[in-house]
């Protein structure tokens, strides 16, 4: 089962300087960025230069351990600056927390980003190889947006497992949603996929119901940004619709995550926080405006699905029902704990 | 009831010349063309210079009676340049197909041009009359693609039952789907509606479940390309996704269109051809290009959505049920003869 490292990778950390691949120029163009302070990381993560659910909270990670070298006093106020950046994604603070609780008690703040780094990739890799079974008769893979090495920093949630069979040999094809309004399907997906050689068909978002009623749509996977513990998760706008028409067609949905998107903390999808952006993200530059100047542009960034809707959770422990997740989730961090 | 006619129109005939809004440069710049040769009206249909099932019906037939004035001997052959341009709206072939006879039979074309024109216009308010009710207790409705004016020449079918309401003194609030990949929302749905003053906010196609989950969308209204006599429709791609999405949450969903959208040859939409389009409509120019030049591109323009989805057909004559569809064509076709 030894699977080669892909060769996309969102950010990488030494000697002080967080270098991050800025995915607004993909797929375009292949820029790397080399932020040095906490401000740079956040501007970073708020324009979306660095975005995934995964890799912001490995970059706020490392956010902090930029703040801690510049000399900040207080780890609460570097946290709280990061946090504030976007609100939907638990990861971000879950990566956030786990290097300000290093550094208020004391710790090395770098050796907490780093194994926060570590353990997100590790997590990835597993869910790639968790998951790639089960599309061995299911080939035909949908996904939305980008839940690639790009987005978790290597592997990918959703990707990994289509990554993993690929390397395996097997047979892969991926319908690549162009995710409306910023693209991370049509520039990045799509990017990694040919970056690998693994076959795909960048669709509109709007064709994806299109082609799972003619049957050809074996599975839908996707990332998510926060999961609770009944399984609601909120991912990227339009999971909702590709869920329902999914679930109507009987094509199983598989939600691909790290341990940092499941919210403990959270019973179900009814007040995660969903973030709305600006217009301009829909209506393009004062050049070539698509929308007359005079309508009104409402543009949500994420939605809810609804557990129902789900197969299953991919894990980096294995897969799991949603009506089983709360117990698993329990399980896992008792198992952690003792472990 | 009476209502002021709209401003905007599509088309415009006289004295041997066609004059149409060239659809492709709205909302930044209002461009009318004139055409004069039947080649002419075919490249306008082709590019989409004029668009939308019962618009393109009129420009059809006009395109016939500017290869009458050519001096074209054979009506056939210039109604199989005009048919070869689109394949999926029936009424291209209504509107072909009517100055075809009329001019095959020795008659007058230009009057049988004109006629269909009017008639067009004129279902297309009754359907605004008949539509407008449907609204009152149900004032936030969604819209996909351009079923307006533009689409029609007049009125339009999805949104003249809104143009009716609104100008009644309704309340009315337009959900305005942005429609990839060519954005006849945004740029021809919402520049209509600014232009009248009706209140509307522009979504990615994406967003379009959130809203309706979030109970913010009291109904959905759009247009069709074709109907079956069971109620199985063809209509811009994604509408099959927003009607699963709108039946999931127990929102109404309405087809509105004028009689020659209705296929009576066709017993559901299995079969209904389904245009596949350059996958530079996705892409954008290669100098932008948001899709790597690796990766296929699939572009269905259209997709058939299944009766079971539709509350009620907005007809010229009346709202109808899907299983009541098949009799009530029927009994229209019945009651056109002997009228």
């Amino acid at each position: 089962m030894a699977s080669a490292t892909p060769r996309v990778r969102a950010l990488e950390y030494r000697h002080g300087v967080l270098r991050i691949l800025d995915q607004r120029a993909l797929p375009g163009r292949v820029v790397w960025r080399r932020l040095r302070r906490l401000s740079e990381v956040a501007e970073a993560i708020r324009t979306l230069a660095v975005r995934g659910a995964p890799a912001i909270g490995v970059a706020g990670a490392y956010g902090m351990l930029l703040a801690y070298w510049e000399g900040t006093r207080d780890p609460d106020r570097a946290a709280g600056l990061l946090l504030a950046t976007r609100p939907t994604a638990v990861d971000l603070s879950v990566g956030v927390e786990t290097v300000r609780s290093a550094w208020a008690a004391g710790g090395d703040p770098e050796a907490a980003a780093e194994a926060y780094h570590r353990r997100v990739v590790e997590e990835c890799h597993r869910i790639g190889q968790v998951g790639a079974p089960l599309f061995a008769r299911r080939p035909r893979v949908l996904t939305h947006c980008n839940a690639g090495a790009l987005a978790t920093v290597e592997w990918g949630t959703a990707l990994a497992p289509l990554r993993v069979a690929h390397q395996q040999g097997r047979r892969i094809f991926v319908w690549v949603d162009e995710t409306r309004p910023l693209l991370q399907g049509a520039r990045l997906t799509a990017w990694e996929l040919a970056h690998e050689g693994i076959p795909h068909a960048v669709i509109a978002d709007n064709a994806a119901g299109h082609f799972m009623r003619r049957g050809e749509v074996d599975a839908v996977i996707v990332g998510a940004d926060r999961i609770a513990r009944n399984g609601d998760f909120a991912n990227k706008i339009g999971t909702y619709e590709k869920a329902v028409v999914a679930h109507e067609n009987g094509i199983p949905v598989y939600v691909a995550a790290p341990w940092s998107t499941f919210d403990m903390g959270r019973a179900d999808g009814r007040r995660i926080p969903v973030e709305e952006r600006r217009g301009e993200e829909l209506s393009g530059p004062p050049a070539w405006r698509t929308v007359p100047r005079r309508s009104t542009i409402r543009n949500p960034a994420f939605d809810v699905t609804p557990a129902r809707y789900v197969r299953g959770f991919v894990t980096p422990a294995g897969v799991v029902a949603p009506h089983r997740l709360a117990d698993w989730l329990a399980r896992q961090a008792t198992a952690q704990k003792s472990g």
